[in-house]
């Protein structure tokens, strides 16, 4: 069969998936050489040894069978003890699933309450996988657009709370926020909660950046401000605290009476995630503290010298974020981010994501991942402050 | 909220999703010493040290950042290269996507192809995940049931037709089969193409245990009845052939013009898979022809064992399958597998799969898989047929 032919044979649901416009500009930069990468969200830091050495200890001693679908204990016990430090209060480790990535946490939790007909609200921009993982399921995600003021992103709860109709089942809440760096506080936390538990609604809590806040303590989180029992679905993933992106391993965290239909989604999905890479995220948790504090540290001075840089030039429009290891930063007088990511490749040799594949909010912005060394991000910053000068 | 209120508050799609129930005896035995598991679908030798030690090796260099969602170039040739040796003739590496699991290959074929309204017809007995991954979809899998007769068993292809309706978008054709053996000949495969050519159905071609065939020659194949651009999606798995069950690695085999579609679907399940773990695939493909001669050669063995002592019992309805590593076999007088499974846990310290976790067909039936050690084997036949001495 032709190819117009074999992509109409396809349900729809599947040859609609959008292609991620992340992707589209990192597909025009392939093969030119000396392109600053700063498109997507990973840092330039291979996992640390002792997590990687945890992962090639365990494959020699032949850790390579099935396993239990909702992970080894040992690694739901270590994230019950992370999580108890982190957050100050007991936690089972039969709340916690593991997940073969973060995004399959996602598609999990999504398909655990929307489908046909159904619809999640999703503050935008926001990761467009959440959106996709949405509809793919056969449900509706409704953009309620973050605003960008001078000071930063904001997200106005009484329009979030009107985008809710008949047909919406969760709201979407990620907090600190890629790729806006917006911050829940406890206020917007308890005025969510209280809004879903009178709407019936369930909350996915995307809290995966939780450990990137710039401001004292930490961030709030929804675990502050609900039972341990409510209709809360919270998303992880190792990528991001431990330099982990490439393992996808991610986790759920959620009422321990859900245990069985979130093993039965495992086991349909991917049935279960790599011993040997269990043992690493074990090694993660419990001795990786240092390592996040230095990931963190590296971010901080690196939203200094972006958002510094940046500042400087009177031509951009950007807030510092108060979270995440994201800018999204528009430049005066450019409209559309998608072919200024492709003429930044071309004419500065800088890899940036397009805001408008963030969804609605995002256009005219870009985005810039600053997880990244000191060093390599000044230059990226004399790259684009240089191309800057000559328009 | 108290859990039937939390579990009512899911997506009927999410909460119908059956339990597994092969699962469900493995659960009974938890805790009891020295039952011999024969029950899943794995062997009983780790990762060979080759496979192993390169994604070791791909951990120490570093290789632990996002990847290419299709798979990286060196193992998408190295499938190419593998397909070429054994079928004999050219593949394009553009045909393969890696996945997060055979698993996870099933259950974007299946999305592929069938949603809401859609049925797919599968013939049963059959892996319980294959109607779980349709049903998921929002599908419905409509069983074709083999017979068995003293033989072995078979598939009548005037009834499997006649199981298609108007809703029908694909045939799922597992052969050699899990749990039957039965093994589809090039007659039936001609017959099956031309049908689904004729009514415009997608074929799911499942032939993971094809290297696993015990008579001479290899298994027939849709590849050598198909053209390259026909409604064919292979799905596959490094599990079996290399005794990787616990990495969940496989591979979509498909026309190129889907690429874009199968990437999008591999981006918002998973996201792609580990470049160390394809790394030690590459090793597999490249280098593990010797270790599956062992391990083909070890089921071959393990088929005769077990074939032989339970027919030597006169007790038993069984006949030697051809393909595969697993007996789907009768006592005679026991009609509930369910809880004769269960029983042979704890009167016999016998693990076997109860036949109708495999649905239409397999009542009454238990599974063994035979891909293990002699002695091992012999000792549950030693248990096995001592128990039915007592009754």
């Amino acid at each position: 069969m032709n190819t117009p032919d074999l992509i109409a044979a396809l349900r729809a649901e599947a040859r609609e998936a959008p292609d991620s416009g992340i992707f589209q500009v990192i597909d025009h930069a392939r093969g030119r050489d000396g392109v600053l990468p700063l498109w997507v969200g990973e840092g330039d830091l291979p996992t640390p040894g002792f997590i990687a050495d945890a992962a090639s200890r365990s494959l020699e001693h032949g850790e390579t069978f099935y396993t239990d679908q909702r992970g080894i204990p040992a690694l739901r016990k270590a994230l019950a003890r992370y999580h108890q430090r982190f957050y100050g209060r007991e936690f089972p480790p039969e709340r916690f699933f593991v997940t073969g990535s973060g995004m399959q946490a996602v598609q999990i939790a999504a398909r655990m309450v929307a489908g046909r007909g159904d619809e999640v609200v999703v503050p935008t921009p926001s990761w467009p996988n959440i959106a996709a993982a949405v509809s793919i399921a056969g449900a509706r995600a409704v953009s309620v657009p973050l605003e960008f003021a001078g000071r930063g992103w904001r997200l106005d709860l009484e329009r979030l709370f009107a985008a809710v109709g008949p047909r919406t089942r969760a709201l979407f809440i990620n907090s600190p926020a890629n790729p806006t760096g917006w911050t829940a506080t406890a206020d917007d936390i308890t005025a969510i909660v209280d809004f879903c538990d009178r709407r019936g609604l369930w909350i996915i809590a995307d809290e995966v950046y939780h450990r990137f806040h710039y401001a004292d303590g930490r961030a709030a989180s929804f675990y502050d401000h609900t039972a341990p029992d409510q209709r809360v679905l919270y998303i992880n993933t190792f990528s991001k605290n431990w330099a982990m992106t490439g393992w996808r391993v991610g986790w759920i965290s959620a009422p321990p009476a859900l245990g069985q239909v979130i093993e039965n989604l495992i086991q349909y999905s991917t049935s279960g995630v790599a011993v040997f890479m269990q043992r690493a995220a074990v090694a993660a948790l419990d001795n990786g503290e240092q390592f996040i504090g230095e990931q963190v540290g590296r971010a901080r001075q690196g939203r200094e010298i972006v958002c510094g840089r940046l500042a400087a030039t009177g031509r951009t429009r950007l807030a510092e974020p108060s979270g995440a290891f994201y800018l999204l930063f528009g430049i005066e007088g450019e409209n559309d981010a998608r072919v200024l990511a492709l003429r930044l490749v071309d004419e500065a040799r800088i890899g940036l994501a397009p805001g408008d594949a963030f969804g609605l909010g995002g256009e005219g912005f870009l985005r810039l991942c600053f997880a990244r060394q000191a060093s390599g991000l000044s230059d990226a910053m004399d790259r684009l402050t240089g191309w800057l000068a000559e328009r």
